[in-house]
């Protein structure tokens, strides 16, 4: 297969993370025949530095032409001291979002073995939990209408979906669960919110075309003591972009490791897929990131926007294989971790090189 | 201290462990020499096959007459068949909290060291986490103005806060910081919602006369993660209807034994304190029910009603004992529970009994 690849590397560690991701698809491409080619385009600081603005029209063509986007980081602490700056590097981060439609937040929640001792959740509880949230991104209390009263004594907002913006993100979800293990969790307020029984209403009307899926409907408030109690009843979970927000956030944090988490950012063309972590300038240049966050993004990519199923498990066992062999970026390692198997960005991404490497050796045999 | 208690058992195991909440209040009054009056209210229920109706008017004449409420549940399974029914037990409870102007529901989370092995989170995470909630009970997206296009094809909800809904309850959570440990977490989404900040500069309008409250803001995707992360960091957490309704569940989850939890719901005047466990009408008159919550319900009433602080920890410490002394109802027992230990209803409420007698001993000494 072809596909042509846009590298957004955009901040601080996104530069050297991105690097790594793109040596892994390069990897799949070579070992399963495909031909990926690969173009650069500026964001965040980055673009501001170079053009003045965060999102240089060349970037949003060169993305719009392209099959899926790898993306880095945006952000930089100049910023942080200046909060009436103009122009900022998050900028370029939603409009992007907006140039390409991109109304799907997909967050994978995937627990390896070897990082449940970074979790507040106990390991029994947690072991083998993977989940799938699909957070609609465009709509929502975000982009409502809101205001306030002349005496200021009154604030509002407005949470407002239309049929066409659930219809669309409960299809991928569906279609999601299809290639997974068949379970839908639909989490609302119907109980009380017009706009979730709005959005209950399209799940349940969709679900007859997928007799296969299993769905379900939870309230926010009960889908949050769930996560907690029994992350591995859940496979795929879609929700608003308000409780997906928050039910996102409480997820990664049940993960523990941030490091290691993923998303990316559909609609119905080019997909973004990037790391949760952010730019984190206090490790920039020092070659230590994690790069298996921007990894496991690529895998993501090779999943979602180009069907790649095999090649994406494969790039996730490989990972799953060097944090088996005991190997750990710095932000990963524990107290037992020996100095030796601490690595380095480039090191680790050798790691995972070698794992996707001697995975085809063992297929062969 | 004279006071006037009126006892609304309601449904279910209401009626049982209300009985042995008020046992403890009489013994609490006892010991301090102060003078507890009671009677009685219907509910629920109980109300309807009496009445007609889930709340007489005399229930609500004899709350408003009352310094505090001890409630029961209300609930009945013959209703969960028949979702059209249009008299329910839950209006009931909805009904008398609207009568009263309970507009603050309040909500600790108090880990007892040997329950940690029913939560989810690492006890060494979780060990001696001791928060209390004030969640907004009257406003909203609950109450905001909520309805569909002509077409049916877009829903929306108001999220609506006026300043004096958030002043009020905003003071009480300063007052109770400033009787613990001096912190409160005010939790908004103030990045994106107009109401939120609204919210937020009320609580920061406020902070300056409380000095010696320590003000953090966080918004509701953080203070998800955070719950998890590090649930020992909070001390009063204040924020509205919806965002409190899941984050109290949240956290009701993280403490595990919901059995054991407590709540209040207050205005201006009357308070009302209940367990946050149902009417369970499986186990109903079995005398098995676990009366700790109802018993933790007293104890908030005497702290926030009564200001009767040292009443409210005795009681506290009396459960501590009671369980430190291996003492457990079923619903809180483990495999390692032997079975001469798991007690039943009116057992346990002895245990309490004798646990506030022998601190009076131990004091005396
Ligand atoms: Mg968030
Ligand atoms: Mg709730």
């Amino acid at each position: 297969m072809k596909k042509h690849i846009v590298v957004i590397a955009g901040d601080g560690i996104g530069q050297e993370v991105t690097a790594v991701g793109k040596q892994v698809l390069d990897a799949v491409a070579q070992k399963y025949g495909h031909e990926f080619t690969y173009d650069t385009a500026l964001i965040g600081h980055a673009a501001i530095e170079a053009t003045g603005n965060p999102l240089p029209e060349e970037t949003i063509t060169k993305s719009k032409a392209s099959d899926a986007i790898l993306f880095g980081a945006v952000g930089h602490p100049k910023y942080d001291n200046d909060p009436s700056a103009k122009v900022r590097p998050e900028q370029g981060l939603l409009g992007i979002r907006k140039a390409l439609g991109l109304y799907a937040n997909l967050r994978p929640i995937k627990l390896f073995d070897e990082l449940l001792g970074a979790s507040s959740i106990r390991p029994e509880i947690l072991k083998g939990a993977d989940i799938l949230f699909f957070r609609e991104l465009t709509g929502d209390v975000y982009f409502g209408e809101k205001g306030r009263s002349d005496d200021r004594d009154t604030a509002y907002d407005t949470m407002i979906y239309s049929r066409y913006e659930v219809e669309r993100i409960a299809r991928k979800a569906f279609e999601a669960a299809m290639t997974r293990r068949r379970r839908l969790c639909s989490v609302d307020k119907a109980n009380v919110l017009e706009s979730s029984r709005l959005w209950r209403e399209v799940v349940q009307a969709m679900a007859p075309e997928y007799p296969d899926v299993v769905v379900e409907h939870q309230f926010i408030d009960a889908a949050a003591m769930l996560l907690i109690k029994d992350p591995r009843r859940f496979d795929v979970v879609l929700t608003g972009n308000l409780f997906g927000d928050i039910l996102t956030d409480e997820a990664s944090q049940i993960a523990g490791s941030m490091g290691m988490l993923a998303s990316a950012s559909i609609g119905d063309t080019t997909g973004l897929y990037e790391p949760i972590h952010g730019s984190a300038h206090d490790i920039t240049g020092k070659g230590v990131a994690n790069p298996l966050a921007s990894i496991l993004s690529a895998a993501l990519m090779l999943d979602i926007s180009f069907g790649m199923k095999a090649e994406a498990e494969e790039v996730v066992s490989a990972v799953d294989a060097a944090l088996k062999a005991g190997y750990r970026t710095r932000d990963i390692a524990d107290a037992d971790t020996p100095d030796d198997m601490i690595l380095g960005t480039e090191a680790m991404g050798s790691q995972i090189l070698t794992q996707l490497a001697s995975v085809a050796e063992n297929q062969v045999v």
